[in-house]
């Protein structure tokens, strides 16, 4: 059965991007349901779709009903639910399948790999959606759906979801509170943020090609003390800065530290 | 006086990339000097120019001086320079150019704002040079030369340098490492360094337009403690990463703790 018609649990970025993409491509949206009247009221807003905040006026009707909702509140709303005729997915890098088991027959998962923000346009031909169910038949039917979205398709199973979660965690949350830390320390100085675009773009284009550990590069790799003593004297009244420059730097440090003949 | 002719004091990865945008130029690159013989040798063969591995060799004819070397080797071989009538500039972010007052008479910095590999190819064309000189005249002699290769040219103070090159380090190398470990907890999961990509791309995109501030998700973020416990769970035998995490997770859930309302 191809699926046509989606009911959304959630309101929040992913909903909100996920729930887009579909509608781009046909699907329709029956419904989406929130917790808070703003969030379901935005979405069904800009999914032209109904909405509500009581879990007892969930339209299951839906040929898939997308749970995407915090981690710690998918068994919060699951449980008010009668669904075990349902095909169910979450959206969630960190839960596992088993947890879906529970509450329907016809569970899976749909988790799209990517930083959402709401009011962010996004592209998405080329995220990863990777996919997990509790039969291959349903894997068959969640392949179909993601295919329609994107070109980059999938099966990983919730062992290595919630490995790839904890990876995205470092290369994007993780990554994006540095860059706000430096644009502070620029801002603090009067200085634009607009002098690191550059630099950031370029980080992140060349380990494309490069891979991370090559690309490498400053005081902590070539263990240049000077430099490093320079910048923690400039965060001498910062402990919270200097904790992590001094965390990170023995990191890198330590990461090359037998790398003998490195020329950087 | 039009610079035209340049030596270069240090053959790393700053220097070549920097030595190929001048020569791309038509800039005349008279010699290269490093104290190994490989990188003297690899520098002047990429540049087409002569090298030499000692300093009483260094060919002072030059219009300018470019010291290219790491921050504590500076002082080290401007030591052994008569070169109180040269245009002299160093290439460091973290250094004053108090330093260089000490052996010329004319000096400036010339800082380029970008991480260099010695094999990838960078375009300079956007790349922030920063300048300062210890007289206007040299200020506009430099300016003139950082013009013929970048759109982009600042005059900053050392104070204001010594920001620059910390907030980079921020940017640039501590994101550089933490790709790296998002990058080995996949390879040791045997799952593809690829399935990232995308999401690198887009975190350092978003930030162009939204600013780090607003473009952070993630559980820290949205203080999923479900999610949070979850990783860490994942990190329990893996000490520096599980400080890693425990870190930089505080500190996101520092800088949003106070934000009501948030929707994310």
């Amino acid at each position: 059965m191809m699926i046509q018609r989606v009911t959304f649990i959630g309101a929040g970025n992913l909903a909100t991007q996920l729930g887009k993409a579909f509608r781009q491509t046909g699907v329709e949206i029956v419904q989406v349901y929130s917790r808070t009247p703003e969030s379901a009221g935005m979405l069904g807003t800009i999914l032209k779709t109904a909405f509500t905040t009581k879990t007892e006026e969930i339209d299951l009707s839906a040929d898939l009903v997308v749970v995407a909702v915090a981690d710690d509140a998918i068994e919060q709303v699951l449980g008010k639910l009668d669904i075990r005729r349902n095909l169910v997915v979450h959206t969630a890098g960190s839960v596992s399948l088993d947890v879906l088991k529970k509450y329907s027959d016809r569970c899976g998962v749909f988790y799209p790999l990517q930083t959402f923000s709401r009011l962010r346009e996004v592209d998405f031909s080329d995220i990863p959606i990777c996919l997990e169910g509790c039969s291959a038949a349903i894997v068959t039917e969640l392949k179909e759906l993601a295919g329609r979205i994107t070109k980059s398709v999938y099966e990983i199973d919730s062992a290595g979801r919630r490995t790839l979660h904890l990876a995205a965690v470092f290369a994007c949350n993780f990554v994006n509170h540095l860059y706000y830390v430096s644009d502070r320390l620029l801002g603090e100085q009067g200085l634009p943020f607009d002098l690191l675009k550059p630099l950031i773009r370029e980080t992140a284009s060349k380990i494309m090609d490069m891979g991370p550990y090559d690309a490498q590069t400053g005081p902590a790799r070539r263990n240049d003390e000077v430099a490093m003593a320079s910048h923690l004297q400039l965060l001498k009244d910062q402990p919270d800065r200097s904790e992590t420059y001094r965390l990170l730097t023995t990191r890198i440090v330590q990461a090359y530290k037998n790398k003998v003949n490195d020329i950087v």
